[in-house]
């Protein structure tokens, strides 16, 4: 548990190499935070479920960290307001190193004597600093983008190809159990092992393209409001959007995309990404297919390889029948954002490696992406819809 | 059909029966539409499918009407934007209802010698017109209320008391048909007939009282972070929510509800109503319970009675298995609404006569109350689901 | 008094003769109120200033209109808020005419005895009026706009030319008085009659005329920067502004004007109208030119023949030396707005008649242009501002 | 000009001593400018017009700091927007304060051969450097404020006391001349010596102290809307006003207030500083007193000493008689502010050395006050005002 513990610590650190002190402070929009936050919220969430509860005479690494770096725990009191996170230039880089180091320390020193409980919420700490890590890359990716100088900040290859061509899976209908039944850890909203009845489907094995994202938008799938849900369509007006996000268009009418190791020209074999699930959904009708279900997504999800975007899916993010919320803060964690956001299943380059599993329910609201986004197809039953 | 023709459409103007001319232009905010707005609206959804396209040598009543009453159809041209149609004095009332007339008249015209085609259409036509029937009255009950002088304008009890005790009812596991296969009319958002599993359950006979609702007031709540949704929390900080729609405290600190026939006393018995998405799911979650799935709903609605409200579900909308659009600007009709809204199943008591039935499904955004909204609980599961 | 008490009165009401009920009501913006408000609104200044408080046993026609037509006056309680006159159908046009005429009898009680302060309160409330006559038909301009239908509710023709060609009036430096210093009635920020120094000008003795207002957009004017005020040119991008307001392209690429007349051809000879202090300014800036100060107007308009439009000065509104405010809630008057707004001089084709004079202070702030603004020119001085 | 260039550059350096890189990045509202954003924009300046254009083969540091760094000057192509310069961590501290040296080394060896053209450009440089100076502390103080940990980045006492009574002088009325006659530099704004007439007046020689404000906001002077501009009331209103900027309640019930130097005990000698103008005018209101007009206090500046706070005066910022605009872009330098603004006179505790005289004219709209203002009051005239 140490072992695992120190990794996941460090490898939030190893992220930031790259970067400059005036990097960690960027809030551009408040749906991003500054990475300096993120550094310090995680370690925030270990002091204080952890050590300030079971280590005795744990005493803070600073009185007002509390405050700062709550992120949304109602039940944990006040809390600096979420777009304010990028006005404070304090604590600094070197003091949030600090503070991690401080709080790395005490937790070793309670690790020599944990209780299972103290372990549970420890498991539960890593695995928040793990959606963290992905946070603070796709955080710093909108932050950094909004430079016109094209900064390159990690070593990473977001393009990577899909060499195949893309095949349709048959499944035939029947009745399927959904949730985590596996040994090991998994969020409160995997649970609730029950059966779902699903009729017999088509779904693709492979992601949608830039390639063919392209012949979208030069069929003028910007354009055409019978393509969009009504409220994509007026996403669509009201910011200009003509394409993904972080696409440009270079002096000889190529594509370009900032990605983390800088600008660099578009791959048209990599799957299409940063597409808000608008795009998407507007995508699929324009093929004339759909999108899955996240039902169908997990039972299906044994037969391709994934991991590369979150994929969208057809399925509004609700409680499975049976969920309940954990008692206290924790209980904050899942549930109460089961309104208005659209479930995404599988997992991307930017997800921790360990960090993966077919039954985890990712969700963020329909007109975002900024993370590494991307989809996968349904056919369109043969439809027996008719009337009479 | 005319017969049938002649009685929904008088049923509009019935409506207005008590209204001054000055009360068919006021639009407060752009989730409401004048009453004037709806009369024409319906009236030009009859002359731009059915008599443009179907009835020979048809003059149009006004060229500027077209592009005055078009609701959201893009494929229909252009149109005053939403939020404008309160801005229109004229036509006037009067206009209007020469309008109405002149269509009817046409109507009856090609009646004589109807296509199927034609009657298919005129009983869409109709069906829309039912559908604004009621948000006439929801619209102008939510534009009168803003007035201190408490208008009455319509001869309406609208908190008929609910006799008997709540009971919960016990379903047993299953698959079971959803969707309509009846003859007549239905929505093509209920087509696609197919079949879900559902857990065994249980639901309350029942809706929540305002005699109840005035429990969870009083237990503080609106006060409570933990029982809401973080938008429905957001949403109940930032407009300072602190009870259902259109209640207001008296001198001797007794509630006064706003209704269509003028400012009344709370009825305890009534069921609750005017309540938003996240208001619903927050009362849940104070008793413990939760709402049902529209699908529970339906399978289950053959054993209560309903019909006062329209009771909001855990679901939110989106297609049914094999879903197909209408072609043409038809198949904008429902499609495009199909996310961010929540399923509401049932009718209200201004629901016209003739416009229920088990599989219809209403559809709103979370925050929304300005309809005739109410609860029906559902036991939380046994709950099986447990680490391990 | 009581004859010219009526005729005011009567005036309002025959402003209105061409209207519909429907039209009493409308509010698109928030700067602008209904026909309705204002012809209550005054109502309620004589019942509420003078009946109430000077006619012995008064009794209020109605208890909740102090409320609701009370505009601004922080000392006289609670008052509907300014962007909510329009939500309001109720009390009808009826009922407002009813208002009108038990407030008129009253009056005509009361003026059978009437003491020297009450005549004095009388005036003010006629002079109150008049105001809002001039409102009355902004407003309802406004309003009407919005109707592609280009209603026309008033025999007026809001463009009359401008016959002699402009020749510029030079005056002399030198000290004069400021302020208002006859018989009969003005507003309190006429008052404190003080000396100013001048340094000698040139005015123009005519409006600049649509003609030239052509000339400036066909010279791009409205699209060089350097011509604008800062805040003046954010409002040309935020609003793409494109020429003066009611101002519409034909299919013949003429330009057309709305009027409460209807829409009408754009006489070239009348004196340029609705333009905001900003499009004043560009213009000037463009002639090489500049507007004059409040006091330069005031001592030239011997010289010249005004009145038919508002005439924007380079004069921000601000208290004359010795300015007091009235005492009680008449001191809300006028000092409560002197700040960011600017100084028009003159009078409109939409001032009542007795109602204009040279020293009559109108302020707006320099973005608004729903009243019949006009611009007249002053030469720059041959300039001896140099350094060394 | 060497020595005064380098000295004037230092001090712009000199003032961020106490800061870590990450505050250099911040920018929590429009108004304010990251402290990196200063010293990059200033040196811009000299690059841009002076280097590129008067010095040989000059070669630009970077070529899209043209773009980053370009304030406001239309004329001088696309810029960043204003709001957005805090979302940029790149250019570094490090890259900036690089920059600085390349340009000063490049001026320095263009002054071995300076031209008077170049000298005239350099002063005007560094008056604009000195301008920057005082709005770095200032933005600098606002963006640290919003930090709950009191950060303290500068020695400096912001709360020296005001040791002697107030005494009111008086001044004869007469013909003065106003305007900059002096040798040596000075804005365009200031130039255009003319002669204005002044009424006799009296002036405070104080300023208001913070023992003054107390006695205000203890006199419910912020709850008295008959004290306040109709836009003040608003402004209190929205903004929950209660006391100037940056003052707050101790738990003893005592005032403190944030300064560069850390969160101090407010010192009720010291001027009271960070009000807005609608504060100043109720202020003034409340004491029954007035504002001075930029004139009076241009006039009688002579008679006591000033410079610790910014003067707000009745005054709208506007042009004086034969004001001209410098040709090209260096013209948009003053004028195109010259609305709804007001002016403030004198100096504060932030202006550098020697960039302060007394007629100087620096302007701010009427509801900010992140700079250090403060103000002086007349008192109103024996009011011959009255009505005939």
């Amino acid at each position: 548990m140490q072992q695992k513990y120190l990794s996941i610590r460090q490898a939030s650190l190893d992220l930031c190499k790259g970067l400059e002190p005036e990097d960690f402070v960027l809030q551009p929009i408040e749906d991003v935070s500054p990475t300096k936050w993120h550094l310090a919220h995680t370690t925030w969430f270990f002091e204080n479920f952890i050590l300030k509860k079971h280590l005795l005479n744990y005493s803070e690494f600073h009185p007002q960290f509390a405050y700062l770096f709550n992120s949304y725990y109602e039940s944990e009191g006040h809390r600096t307001l979420r777009h304010q996170r990028g006005d404070l230039s304090r604590p600094t880089v070197s003091e949030v190193f600090a503070y991690r180091a401080y709080v790395d320390e005490h937790i070793n020193t309670l690790l020599l004597n944990a209780t299972e409980e103290v372990k549970t919420l420890l498991e539960l700490g890593l695995q928040h600093e793990q959606q963290h890590q992905e946070l603070l890359l796709t955080d710093l990716k909108y932050s950094l983008a909004l430079n016109p100088m094209d900064v390159a900040v990690l070593d990473i290859n977001e393009q990577e190809g899909q060499a195949k061509a893309a095949e349709f899976l048959h499944l035939p209908e029947g009745i399927f159990e959904i949730g985590f039944k596996d040994k090991g850890f998994c969020f409160d909203n995997e649970l609730g092992v029950h059966k779902v009845f699903l009729q017999e489907f088509e779904i693709s094995d492979s992601l949608i393209t830039n390639r063919e994202w392209i012949v979208f938008i030069e069929d003028q799938g910007y354009s055409n409001p019978l393509l969009w849900h009504s409220e994509g369509w007026a996403w669509v007006k009201n910011n200009n959007i003509q394409a993904p996000l972080y696409w440009e268009k270079t002096r000889n009418n190529d594509w370009s995309v900032y990605t983390l190791n800088g600008r660099k020209p578009l791959n048209q074999e990599s799957p299409a990404t940063h597409i808000s699930w608008y795009e998407a959904s507007a995508f699929a009708e324009w093929r004339g297919m759909r999108l899955p279900t996240e039902f169908e997504w997990e039972i299906a999800s044994a037969k391709y390889s994934w991991g590369k975007r979150w994929e969208w899916t057809v399925s509004a993010y609700q409680a499975y029948p049976g969920y309940e919320k954990a008692a206290g803060a924790l209980g904050e964690y899942n549930g109460k954002f089961m309104v208005n956001q659209m479930v995404l299943r599988g997992a991307s380059i930017a997800t921790p490696d360990n960090h993966s599993r077919k039954t985890y329910r990712n969700f963020f609201h329909p007109h975002l992406r900024w993370q590494f986004t991307g989809l996968r197809l349904c056919k369109k039953t043969n439809s027996s819809v008719s009337k009479k």
